[in-house]
Order: C-alpha cells, then sequence, then structure tokens
C-alpha cells in the first residue's frame, strides 16, 4: 500500500502567547517540527509539544530558525558566517534532543524554518552550513529538504539521510520550484482541490504544475500549514483523502 | 597520590561582548562550566570554549542559570514552577550537548549559575527541580554541587553521581556554610593564602573556618572564579602550591 | 452628575503572536495602558494601540514592567537597585512619548505592570523608585495607584498627581485590601454582579468587603481586564451597567 | 575661528558586559552619540552616558539600530517595512530622551547605527524611514547624515536640519563614496595622519580621495570610532592636531 507523510510546525507558542491550535494539527500529521527557542518555541512549550507528539506516536524533528524572535524568524538576517549557521542549528538541536530525552523520546529530523530555510533554498553557503550543523550533532538525522532547492543538493554532498518535502497547498513552476507568493495563484486555498492534489501526488509521485505540466518529483512528506486561517480544517480534508484513497498517512523513513 | 579538581566558570561573553579570560583560565583548570546562553554566552562562544577545553583535554559542564541575559542570571526570578525549572535547566544542557558532539567531545557535569544555584541552595524545590532536570537528560551527568547545600541532599535523592564543590577564596562558618558576602571577610582576596588554603583542604579534606575550627567537609572540586580583577594570578598560585606540594590537579571522577 | 474612568491594560500583543482583543476593549475603556516593551508589546503594537486609542479620544499611559518577555513581567526579579528600577520606567515610559507624538497624541498618566506592581504595593523601595522614575520623566504625568497601596504613599511623596484604582472583579478585604488570589472568591466571575458592584462604587466611593463591611475608598479609575475568557462581555455589563444608572463613562482628571 | 564636532558612539555596554572606553572617549567628543537598547545599551548604561556628557557639556543623541543585541545590530534584517522602521527609530529615541530628561539634558541629534545605517546610505526606502521616524518624534531634532549618501537627500527631502559626517580613519572614493572595507587602504591607522587629515578637512572642507583627488564635501562633524583598538590615542592625537591649528572642537549647530 502506498504511505505518504504529513508534517506539520508545531510548539510556536512563547511564554503567554499562544500561537497555531497544536492539539488539532497534531492529530493530522505523521511527523511535527518543533520550534528550537530562537524564532519561537521555549523549553515549556518544546516540552508539551513532545508530550503531544509522543503520546500520537507522531515523529518529532527540530525545527530551527535565525535568532529573531519579534520577527518570528521570518526575516533573512543577512551576514552570518557558515560557521555561525553550523552553530545556531547545532544548539537548537541539541536543546530539542534533551527536551526530548526528559519524555524519552528521539528526535528523528531537521526542517529549517521560515527565512533562514528560504535563503538557503537559493544560496549554497546556507544549506550547506545547515547541513553540516545537522552531520555535526548526529549523522544519522533525516534532513527534511524542500524537493528541488539547494538544500537537496547540500543534503547529499553531506550525505545525510533526504526527506523530501512538497507542499499541500502551493503551486508549482513547470520546472518544479514553487510559484512565488509575490504571484497569484501561489497559495491554494480550497481543502477539496488541495486534498484531491495531495493524494494524486502520493499516488503518482507527480506534481501538476500552475501551467498544468506534469512534474515527476521525488516526495517523501507533504507540508500542511498549521498557522493559516482554516488550516484544520484544510488538513482533515487532506488526511480524510487519502484515507478514502486507500493510502496510508505513515512518517517518512528514517535512518534511526 | 593527592588529587583534586579546579573548576572554574567558562564561556560568559556574548555576542560582540567579551568576559574574563578565559584563553589563560583554561590553563589552570581541570574542569570547566560552559555558559549555555539563558544568562550568558551562545552557540559561537560555547563552541570556541569547548575548543578550548578539549584541546586542553579539561572536563566540560553545562552551566545554567536563569533566563536573564541583562542580569547576567544573578537576579533571583520568582515563581518559576518545579516544571519550568526541569525543562530550563534541560534546554541548556542539550544546547551545550550537541555543541560538544560537534567537537566529538562530551559534557560530563552539570553546576547552576549565579542566582539559580543560590536559590537552590537553600530551597529545596529548586534543588530537586534541577537535579530532576539533569536526571531527566542524562542519569550519568554528574551534579557539581555546593558542599553542605540542599544541592547535595537534593542530587543524593535523584541519585546523581554528585561531586561536592568548596570555593578557594570563601571563607566558611563553622557550620561549613560559606560566610555571607555581606559580611567582612567572606572573600579572600590574598592569592597566597588562598594557595595556602586549597593545599591544606586537598591534603586533608578539611577546611578552617572563620572562627578557627577545624571542618570536615567532602570536596571534590576547588571553584575558582574567572571573572574578578586578579582572578589568573590567584588561579596560578593556587596551581602552583599544589604542582609545589606534590598534589596533582586533575578532573573529579565521574560515571562517564 | 458622576463619572468614572474605566481602564484596561491593552497592547500586549508582540511580534507574530497576539493577546487580547484590543479593538473590542478599546470601546469599553476611558483610559488604556500600553505595554511598552519589555514584559509585552514592541514599536508596532504600541504605534497601533495609540492609533486605535486616539480614534476613540481614549486616554493613554504607559504601563511598564519588568524586563522579562518570556514571564510577560509577571515574575518578580529581585535585587534590582531603585535606581535600576527608576530607569527602566523612565526607558518604557520614553518609548511611548515618541511612539505617540509620531500620532500627535499625548502620554497622560503611568500605571506599573504586573509583578513590579505587586512587589511595590508592599515595598517602599521599589513604589518610591517606580514614582521617582515618573517624576524625573515628567511631573505631570499622573501616577495609577492602587488604593490603599504603598504606591499611593510613594506617589504623594513625591508629589505626584495620583489616580486611585479599584478592582471591578476583585474581592476586598475589609482592611481595603485585595483578597488574595490564592483565597476563594478574590475573583468575582459573573458579569452581572461586576457591574452592579461597580455602578455602586461609583455612586457611593465604597467599596462592599468580602465579609459585607462597607469600606470608602477613594476611587478615580475601575479596571477592567482585558485578557481573561470573558473580559469583552464583563466590561460591556459594566459600561452598560454604569449608562443605566446614568453615570458617565469619563477620563480621570489629570494635570495635563 | 574655524571650528569642527567630533562625534563618537558611546553607551555600547550591555547590562554586566562592557565595551568601549567611555570614561576617555568622552573628554574627545564635542556629541555623543548614544545606544540605546535595541542592538547595545540598556536603560542603566544609557543613565551613565548622559551623565557623563551632561557632566562635560558634550552634546548627546539616539544612536538607534536594528533589533539584534546578538549582532550588535551589524547586520542587515532585510523585509522590515518603512512603518516598522519609523516605529523602531521612534521607540529609541524617546527611550533616550526620557533618560535624558531625568538628568535635565537634551536629546539634539539622531545617528543610525551599523547596519540600518549602512542600508539607509544606499536604499531610499530605508533612508526616507528613518528620515520619517525622527520627523514624528521632533521636527527640531539635527539628522546626522553620511556625507553623500541616501541618508542626505532622505534628510533634505524631510526637511530635518542636518549634520554631514565624514570619517576620520576612513578612505574615500574620487565620487565622495568611503571606500568598501573590503578593500585594501579603506581604514587608516595611524594616528599622525588621521590626525592630519582631520586639521585638513577642517580647515579646508576637502577630503583627499585615495587616488589622490581633492574632494569638497559638506562636513559639520567628524566620526572618531570608539570601539577599535587604539582608539583613544587616535582620539587625542587627532584633537590635540586640532588644538595646535587653532581650530576650535565644538558642537555642530543645531535648531534647538
Amino acid at each position: 500500500m502506498a504511505t505518504i507523510d504529513l508534517n506539520c510546525d508545531l510548539g510556536e507558542s512563547f511564554g503567554m502567547w499562544e500561537m497555531g491550535n497544536d492539539a488539532a494539527m497534531i492529530d493530522l500529521a505523521s511527523s511535527v517540527n518543533i520550534a528550537c527557542g530562537y524564532h519561537a518555541g521555549d523549553a515549556d512549550v518544546m516540552r508539551k509539544t513532545v508530550q503531544l507528539a509522543k503520546a500520537r506516536n507522531v515523529r518529532i524533528g527540530a525545527h530551527p530558525g535565525y535568532r529573531d524572535l519579534h520577527g518570528f524568524g521570518r526575516r533573512p538576517i543577512v551576514g552570518l558566517t557558515a560557521l555561525e549557521i553550523e552553530n545556531l542549528i547545532a544548539y537548537q538541536i541539541g536543546a530539542l534532543q534533551a527536551i526530548a530525552a526528559m519524555e524519552g523520546y528521539k528526535v528523528t529530523h531537521v526542517k529549517a524554518h521560515g527565512a533562514i530555510s528560504n535563503v538557503a533554498c537559493e544560496d549554497d553557503m546556507t544549506a550547506r552550513a545547515i547541513a553540516a550543523g545537522i552531520k555535526a550533532v548526529d549523522r544519522n538525522l533525516t534532513f527534511v529538504v524542500l524537493a528541488n532547492s539547494k538544500l537537496v543538493t547540500a543534503g547529499e554532498a553531506a550525505g545525510l539521510p533526504l526527506a523530501h518535502e512538497v507542499f499541500a497547498d502551493r503551486a508549482y513552476e513547470d520546472n518544479g520550484n514553487l510559484v512565488s507568493r509575490k504571484k497569484p495563484g501561489a497559495v491554494l486555498h480550497d481543502p477539496v482541490m488541495v486534498a484531491d492534489r495531495v493524494v494524486k501526488m502520493a499516488q503518482t509521485g507527480e506534481v501538476i504544475s500552475i501551467t498544468g505540466k506534469v512534474i515527476k518529483m521525488k516526495m517523501d512528506t507533504v507540508c500542511i500549514h498549521g498557522d493559516t486561517p482554516g488550516a484544520v480544517e484544510l488538513g482533515r480534508h487532506v488526511r480524510d483523502g487519502l484515507k478514502a484513497a486507500g493510502i496510508d498517512v505513515a512518517p517518512f523513513k528514517t535512518a534511526l
């Protein structure tokens, strides 16, 4: 039977401020990416999120970002050296590993967050530094990489286990890149259409581009956003659609 | 041959701001406690400090504090729950473990920093929460505890390996407690006297109290401060004094 | 005609994180206290909150707290000197004054937030330092003080214009102090009862204590909380109740 | 008699961390730019720095930067809107104004710090947003602008009083722009040469470019760096050189 992983970013509250609907999203995902305190999350939120995930046997990964709580890690910070990027990635992974250890649970993967991920998708140095940081902590951690981005080549060069990621609700160009958010049609909002699209992805390993072209892509995991309005409803449609099609939602394979 | 461990707090710079003379202090210590980013230190400073320590085969420990960069972790923050304390301890240990892993090096111990340590020395809940945080991450980590404080009983109750700590430059009351810094004579400044005192501690396992009484104390490690004026000179006197007395400066025993 | 001021704490969002329902609460209050970035709020949130308030001709005040975003200013930080408290109060007031100046609006008052306010209510040094900080910035700023607390005596000693504050939804002891939140009955939840209570306060200048005793109190402003569930509903009941009783909701008098 | 202003960035310590030699630099400058807590400085450091400046009758200005303590405001943060830049500028000015008010002193100017200044020198939007933020707080504040940069045109468009700034220790291209720090010869280190250069600037209003060309430039103030090794010695040479040449070191004219 075909299987596909659904991943979601969780644990993005901070102190007294709550964000997202983690309790609902956790039931839709088979793997989650947990903020590690640099752009969102804190030790307490991380602990609760690990508990949520463990209770449902959902795989957990670190979701490291730039050190920028005020900007939620969504603003590129220019001029970090490769060494500084390696270090900030490692620091955040380690913090989550220890919190997970408290619950007898294990961090299986790493997915970069927000601006540092966007920068890395197009910048070799950043992509390689992220991969180097992960590898230096533990070479068995799976690196979740946006399909067709520089993250893929950096991850391959580092010899890390990779999970190729596609987006449930984003349109693709003919060359397999994401359509820029600045263009019309970049983000898909109709839950039925999105669910249908994900089912076809899981069945065929193909994405239909914004012009209608069929693109063959590696896809180990599908990202469903948790912080947008309607996120839970959209996620439920996807999950239900996959079930109806006989596709199992299950974590991607990892080296662990 | 008698041996004693000399420990020192390092890695207390932050971003562009430098503190202490780590390059000099590292040569005097056999174990160091590294700030983990909550009250001082950052991922880059931690990496450099681990490199310094590894190059000299000096043991490294996490030195977690309250989340208070502005106050350098020296101000009690009231009202944290036991769970919140556990979590902040674990987060900081994990961050250092990952940075250490990058260098193929290992965190062997944990010593609480500043205000959270001072509070814990007299408050059972805080002491137990620190011990619980350490244990939940890794029960083989040695807990460095101020001799005669609540940290000892909390560490024993948790079943953690303990390293009892005394201060080279602090006077003791007859009951084995530190003389409060508010009292005259609480801090010793004469390097010759301090060195002499440490040699006698290492030879006899005894401390002479401020009134002249002999106190038998467990002592696995002697703290030499790194952030006071004259710290390097004082540390050199201690180190030289121990050498002259035929006492080896070597890391405390750990479970690892 | 009798008038009373209703005050509410606003602008407690931070970066991407939202808190409270400012758009609804602003319609219920005649003066608002705006977080200034140390425990909540940021320059952007402050600007929007000033705009909201100006559009409704609602008076604005600074709501300074401890420097503790993670703890939302609700945890006492021990050991600040009087000078440090003065400075943190002044810094936050100034930041809001400049943001207000951008909108051609004016800060008229200052009310301390959370833990620093709670500490000051019982600690002379803290209360006097807050008053000194306000006075040093501008002696015409009204100091909003919890009735019967050390804030009152500190404000009087400083010669600042004062606005005595009572809480709509908190029970009082016979001596005029707030019933501790740890005791049953400390917080009132029934909007009808709370509204009725505020109307009587405004009509008589009296509060009925938890044992039924009548307490005469100075009261220039009534605090309605904005960050609790049901806050908007409770506030509406209070506002409607006052209107029905012919009591005008209007800002307290100030020196400006 | 010819006069020239020497300006220096001060107050860049933070909490327990010290930076620069403010006590020495203050004697060399006639105006200082004070960090306002976003990239360096805090309320306590600001207070002390204002006291230092007032005691010597040295003019004070706000030195606002990006919100980035870890990076000391030296890393561009991409994607801030014009509104966000206006707000962060205003917030920081206001904070300093209130601290200055505590000492009965007055903020007379604003000079942007580090990365936000560098970005603004080449980016119209950023330059205009900085000018707008200053103007919205107080249109009489002098805007210190790097000669020949976009800051000049933005300041002129806003109608703010301007002080054109040149650097004592930086080489200039033939077109009046600074030689990039990446090129050899960009920074001048010889105190005698630098002093000689500043004297000629003050006497002629001209700078000799790196190729030897004479460039006529507006120059109201000369920046002497305080955070580089040898800064104090270099500053003393400049100050002494000006004195020997009969040029008075005095604050630039302002509208206040």
